[in-house]
C-alpha cells in the first residue's frame, strides 16, 4: 500500500483499529453510517467548493470551519464498509471494495491526506491556496467513486 | 439563554455563524444532514455506552477516539433544523423546535457541553470517570428527544 503521508497514514490506521463488523449492531447500521458520514462530509466540502469556484464570496473563517469538518469526516466512513454489505439498502458500493481492499484503502488514505492539505490551505486564509487544494481533494473523491461506486 | 460553559457556548456560536437555510441546496438536504450527523454521533456514543455499561471491555484508547467523534459531531446537527423542515421526509422533528428556539438551542448547547466533558473524562483513561460523564451526556440526548422529537 502506498503511503501518502505519515499523518494521513496514522489517522487511517487509527480508523481501522477495530474489526469493522464488531462496531455495528447490524449490517444496515454500517451502510447508514458510511452514507451518513459521507453525506455530512459532502455538504461541508460543497461549501468550500462554492468558494473555490467563485460561486459565493470567500469567507476565510467559514472555509476553515468547513475544512475542519471535512478533514474529520474523511476519517470515518471506511469502517462502515463491512464485508457483505454490498447488497444492503440503497448502497452503491461495488463488490470490488472487498475484492480490492488494498486499492480501496489507498483511495481512503489519499482522501484523508488531501483533506488534511485542504485544511492547511484553508488556514492560510488565502483563496488561491484554497482553490489549489480543492481540486486534488475533489479528484480524490472522484477517483474512488469511479472505481468503487455504482452510478 | 442559559450559558452552560464558555467553551461550549463558543462552539455553539460558531455552529450558528451562517443562516441555516443558506447552507443547504434544498430542504431535504437539511433534514438528511441533521439525521446523518445525529446518526454518526449515536453510533460512536453507543460504543462508549457499551463500555460505560460494562457490556464490552473498557478500552481507553477507543473511548477517547469515540468521544472525540461524539464531541465533534455534537456541534453539527443544529444548522440542519431549518425553519419549515418539520414535514420533510421521515423527520421526527416537532414544530416546537421552531416555536421554542431558545429552549431548543439551550438543549443543543447542553449536549455540546456534556460531550466536551465526556471527552475530558475519556482522556483521564479512567473507566469510573467515563461512566460518570456518560450518564449526563445520555440525559442531554434524552431531554432534547423528550421535548422536541416525535416518537
Amino acid at each position: 500500500m502506498k503511503l501518502i503521508a505519515p499523518i494521513a497514514t496514522a489517522i487511517a490506521a487509527a480508523a481501522f483499529t477495530l474489526p469493522a463488523a464488531a462496531q455495528f449492531a447490524k449490517p444496515e447500521d454500517a451502510v447508514k453510517y458510511r452514507q451518513s458520514a459521507l453525506f455530512v462530509m459532502s455538504q461541508h466540502f460543497a461549501r468550500i467548493g462554492a468558494m473555490a469556484n467563485d460561486k459565493v464570496p470567500y469567507d476565510a473563517k467559514a472555509a476553515v470551519e468547513n475544512a475542519e469538518v471535512v478533514a474529520e469526516m474523511a476519517k470515518l466512513p471506511w469502517t462502515g464498509f463491512v464485508p457483505g454489505t454490498d447488497k444492503i439498502g440503497n448502497t452503491k458500493a461495488k463488490p470490488e471494495i472487498w475484492t480490492e481492499q488494498a486499492k480501496f484503502r489507498e483511495h481512503n488514505e489519499k482522501l484523508v491526506g488531501e483533506t488534511q492539505k485542504l485544511l492547511a490551505a484553508a488556514k492560510t486564509n488565502n483563496l488561491d491556496n484554497l482553490k489549489a487544494a480543492f481540486k486534488p481533494t475533489a479528484a480524490a473523491c472522484k477517483a474512488c467513486h469511479d472505481d468503487f461506486r455504482n452510478k
